[in-house]
């Protein structure tokens, strides 16, 4: 399975390398990052480029926002081809989703359902944490 | 309020940057990266002297995953002073709490609150929402 995360500036980039820092060299997860100076269209393409070089039924868009401009140009292959979105991507969805691409048979619509029904457990407030811990 | 963003590798560096084309240019944001040549305890002490340059009680951390060094660095602060940190930080949390200390009255441990309280909303399945739309 192919995992394309799109977002403002360097924030996909980075997403990847953290990620690879974790789990190591990763096949399959690529970034494509919207700079001030980028053509919004240059970017669809990109994204379509390499969205077509694959199993098209066999692909992850992962986006920074909902609304703004690289989730935009993510929705606008939805009215086309049959994409898989999720967004609001954070590290620990990231590398759940490289864990759970290791069992081949995960299809990616069941992939994006345990992500989602896990998502709420990612974003967690340490302090209010540690006092129930304690 | 200041708001320091800690990662693996370069997410918090491209967070910090990717939130700034979208809210602009902001005072009191910073990033550290831990990158596989770096010492934890550099880290740490980086990120202390950060914490102490600042009112105390007017900081939170933002950090990228639970467990991991930047969440430990982190943590091991939280031992010695009284500190808000949120992990699994992501795009739409961080532009949401540069949106709520623009409010001058607003407290780390509500603006902790407020974010906690929308977290779950930040991650989208966008097929399963444009399904839901039509």
């Amino acid at each position: 399975m192919k995992f394309i995360l799109v977002s403002h500036g360097s924030f996909a980039k980075g997403l990847v390398e953290s990620s690879q820092m974790i789990a190591g060299q990763q096949e399959n997860l690529v970034s494509f990052g919207l700079y001030p100076e980028d053509d919004i269209n240059d970017l669809k393409n990109k994204i379509e480029t390499e969205f077509l070089k694959s199993e098209m039924d066999n692909i992850v868009f992962f986006t920074d926002l909902f609304h703004g401009s690289p989730f935009n140009a993510v929705v606008s292959l939805m009215g086309k081809y049959d994409i898989y979105h999720i967004t609001g991507m954070n590290l620990p969805l990231i590398l759940e989703a490289l864990m759970a691409r290791m069992n081949e048979d995960i299809t990616p619509a069941e992939l994006c359902k345990s992500l989602l029904a896990n998502a709420n457990n990612t974003i967690i407030d340490v302090k209010e944490c540690l006092k129930e811990a304690n």
